[in-house]
């Protein structure tokens, strides 16, 4: 393919917006476009790429013998107020209507519409398990787009969804579908670490998150190095402190002038924080977005809240719960902003830290202006309405797994995840397959998900350096640059013109820079642009001698046009699958 | 593909709402399943044909050198208000909201969109020509969605753009498109005609139209069977009868009761209709749809207005017109319903036909409740404000190329469409590009669409009989059903995997019935699905022998395994492509 013939404008310099080397690269190599906030278009070398990635996905899927199918944008809110989501959604869901006023919403995903598949077309125990799946571009209406695809509010995504008739079914369905994950990034090129999540918004028991490692990544993992552990930090669970065993004390009340956080109470008081007891105010909302109770949710003072792990001890989406104001919670429950402890609250829900059970003869507010109490012993003193894990697992902290105090954190690019949601769908949508005894069963569901424009965005984070990208060979949009240097010498043009042909017969995909442009502004788009393999035809076209370079090596040989070509159809060959 | 492993939910009746036979038939084989009105859903065998009808396309218009890039669903209304389609565009427009109150719509098409890239991304003559398609969901909020993927308002297209610096650039584009496309539903298998076609709310210049050959197609097309000439009735041209030539009479007023139709007059006043002028009268609105002004139109009193023209003629959107409350009209114009005539109208815009220009001594209406006028002399009596051509081209009616007396009219289902756009859009949305004098040019644009649903159900509408779908071997979702009689049967299997392997070695796409069904469902539903090559294998399977079958031709004959299976490659491969 002639470039000559192609549309191509690359950027010297991303907009300031494009904080991430991903997001720069995409814009200044062309890739993309931006339309709207969070909203983008792909151009010619972008698209070649992005469906290279989802042709990946569909291979693989099909490998393993899901279905594809594929459902709507629009999908009608009925399904979605029988699941409930209609509601539990935040503002993220993008609702419309049409022009008779009837509610759809753009599917962020489709739980519910696959259920109502299902419970339209499967009947008997006989047609089970099915996976059906779609490749579809969906919507989140984003509060705050950003870093280009990796947060945008149109994405592509891959959705599948096993139906099974009992959990062991469930579990074979899951785990085919982490095998596919596992090879579908893999020949992706990513780094990735696969780790426990929380199902979110989603639902169900079980969930893993495959994370393309990143700094920039907005997942946070916590990991074990010794046993391989490894989960969301939304997720991992916390190994709790044994309590010290002490005799109870008495509970009193102490004058504690002017210190508002724990940090300067323990000081005031030469306490050790982890004596005291860290207290946070809430308040939730119902489905109409009315205010519902308050919450107050303790953990011992050196703990950072969970807000995942809270919100799932409360049972209530993500968006149902903000921080107090606490004047106003002070008139019902009594509490004192900075002063507040679990003793004598009132008209609010008690949430407790496990960790916190059996401990005594600790420091707490005293829901009192410049006072705390000490002495405070859970049981005696105070009691959880709710008693869970609700803490975040720290770097150096014990393993849930293996017990080892090695915790590391690192963060990742969340670029799929899959969850077994068991009944949550079925039953709350009433589908049924029948048995052999012709009884009414619901199914168990798992649904998975990739992010294809997030996984492209990931390896351009994960493959790129100083000059631009560095393709790996299974998702470049060409596999091999020819670089002309003066395309109006006929030798050197015939030489190129040869090389392309007998590349392209072997099925490798070639961009040919026969463009009117001098050789620096050439190689330098070769270099953003990242294909993996350019060959160079310049002044020794006339000996037959071309320059081969991998753009991920770097080192440029000189080889006869025979060898260079050979070279690259060996590698694309050995390497386009990318296993 | 073993079918006991696959969804698959045949139906022995459609639902009621389904009229057309491919529209029975895509719910019967369990191809599309409706989610809501003009919305449906794609099953696994609906949604493999779909991929080959699309993939045809890519391959055609990659052919020429077409880019292909996507555009966003989702299109901010900005973009549209400077095209100014935000307000000439009828409710069929999905308009949508997004969280922060910002206008979109979902695209039907995106001519205001790609103008915009090539605002942004093209600058120099040097760069020129430039096509850029997309293949894409896309949105039209259908009044009355119906007869399937026909009229649905969410449709997968295919929609091309071409910039070219001049005129004759853009007719070798636009030559090219049209070239592509009757390569594209060659091989899709379908009985088409090309015509002439009204550029519509698209705007342009000039328009072909591929039109698919079906007495229910909602397209109603002209052509002479002689010279070739083809046009939608909307856009035919007429070729306008020679005045008679007469002394002109004195205009006179007659006493005509009760005659509200042309007919009745005609007949009360013993005239041949073709010496009355008939009368339609119209209100018109204006971008925020009040009313603009009214209308009144006059044709030949054999003849019929044609809607398009009329619109055309006016320079206004299809949707901006409807009929008059003829007695509101009566009071502000002075026409009287049912005897209204060009003589006297007032305050309103007079429409008249081109045929009427010379005519002398016509009846028309005296706007005068029971009167008409007699000896209506154009020029004389009255003038348009408008002359033009607005009437129907009827059958038997001479051919506006070669003249002959012998126009056919027939039916299609509009599968493809090309235009001439030339500068509506990069005028209105101030892009340009520089020449070699560095002067800002506007460019000349075409479009192309293909309905790439609509033509799916097209390819069923005209490959079908009593029994069910008969796919043409390019676009079936898989080219060969094994129907195995006795899958318990070792035998049996044995020779059907055999046949599926070695089939599947070749690249032919199989799906193997080995259902535990009766023989009879499984004839039925293969006939049903409609896949071009049946092989069964049954009680001569310990012989090696199966009976072959192809679903065109009905007859069943027997062959040796190796030979069926041998005479199934062969075909497939000669066919593949639909070439």
């Amino acid at each position: 393919m002639k470039l000559s013939k192609r549309h191509l404008k690359t950027l010297r310099e991303a907009p300031k917006e494009a904080e991430l080397v991903s997001h720069q690269l995409l814009i200044r190599a062309n890739l993309v476009r931006k339309v709207a906030a969070g909203i983008y278009e792909f151009m010619p070398l972008g698209y070649r790429s992005l469906r290279k990635v989802e042709n990946i996905v569909r291979e693989e899927l099909d490998r393993i013998g899901d279905q594809e199918i594929l459902m709507p944008g629009p999908n009608p809110a009925e399904l979605w107020k029988e699941s409930g989501r209609w509601y539990a959604y935040g503002p993220e869901l993008w609702r419309i209507k049409d022009r008779n006023g009837r509610d759809f919403c753009l599917g962020p995903t489709h739980e519910e519409t696959v259920t109502d598949i299902a419970r339209n077309e499967f009947s008997s125990y006989r047609e089970l398990p099915q996976t059906l799946y779609q490749i579809q571009w969906k919507y989140r209406d984003e509060a705050r787009p950003r870093y280009g695809l990796l947060r945008s509010r149109e994405f592509l995504m891959s959705d599948g969804y096993s139906f099974d008739r009992d959990e062991a079914g469930m579990d074979v369905s899951y785990m085919n579908e982490y095998g596919a994950y596992e090879r579908i990034f893999t020949r992706c090129g990513l780094d990735y670490r696969i780790v426990e999540a929380d199902n979110g918004p989603i639902g169900g028991s079980r969930s893993h998150e495959f994370s393309a490692l990143s700094n920039v990544g907005e997942s946070e993992l916590a990991h074990c190095p010794e046993c391989g552990y490894a989960a969301t930090l939304e997720r991992a669970e916390c190994v709790d402190d044994e309590p010290v065993q002490e005799e109870m004390e008495e509970l009193k009340s102490v004058y504690t002038p002017g210190t508002k956080t724990i940090e300067d109470v323990c000081n005031y008081l030469h306490m050790d924080v982890k004596k005291s007891i860290k207290a946070l105010m809430f308040v939730t909302y119902d489905d109409e977005l009315n205010p519902a109770e308050y919450v107050c949710a303790f953990v011992r003072g050196d703990r950072e809240v969970n807000m995942i792990k809270l919100v799932n001890a409360l049972g209530i989406p993500e968006h149902y719960i903000e921080f107090a104001n606490e004047d106003e919670m002070g008139a019902t429950t009594g509490c004192v902003g900075g002063f507040t402890g679990p003793v004598g609250l009132q008209n609010c829900k008690i949430v407790v830290d496990s960790e916190l059970v059996g401990t005594v003869n600790m420091c707490a507010g005293a829901n009192k202006e410049d006072h705390h109490m000490t002495g405070v012993c859970y049981g005696r003193d105070y009691k959880g309405d709710i008693v869970t894990d609700i803490k975040v697992l720290k770097e150096g902290e014990r393993c849930p797994k293996c017990g080892k105090p090695i915790i590391e954190h690192s963060r990742g690019i969340e670029v799929g995840q899959i969850f077994k949601l068991g009944t949550k769908y079925s039953e709350s949508m009433k589908t049924f397959y029948k048995d052999e005894n012709g009884n009414d069963c619901v199914y168990q569901m798992g649904c998975y998900g990739i992010g294809i424009t997030r996984t492209l965005q990931a390896i351009i984070e994960q493959h790129n350096d100083e000059d631009g990208i560095i393709w790996p060979i299974s998702v470049a949009p060409y596999h091999v640059m020819i670089t002309v240097i003066n395309p109006q010498d006929e030798t050197q043009m015939n030489l190129a013109d040869k090389i392309e042909e007998e590349l392209e017969k072997a099925g490798v995909e070639v961009l040919c820079d026969d463009r009117d442009e001098r050789p620096g502004v050439k190689f330098k788009d070769a270099d953003l642009l990242g294909l993996p393999i350019r060959i160079t035809v310049g002044k020794k076209a006339g000996e037959g001698v071309v320059e081969y370079k991998l753009r991920r090596e770097g080192e440029m040989t000189l080889k006869s046009a025979e060898d260079a070509t050979k070279d690259a159809i060996d590698l694309v060959n050995a390497e386009r699958f990318g296993l």
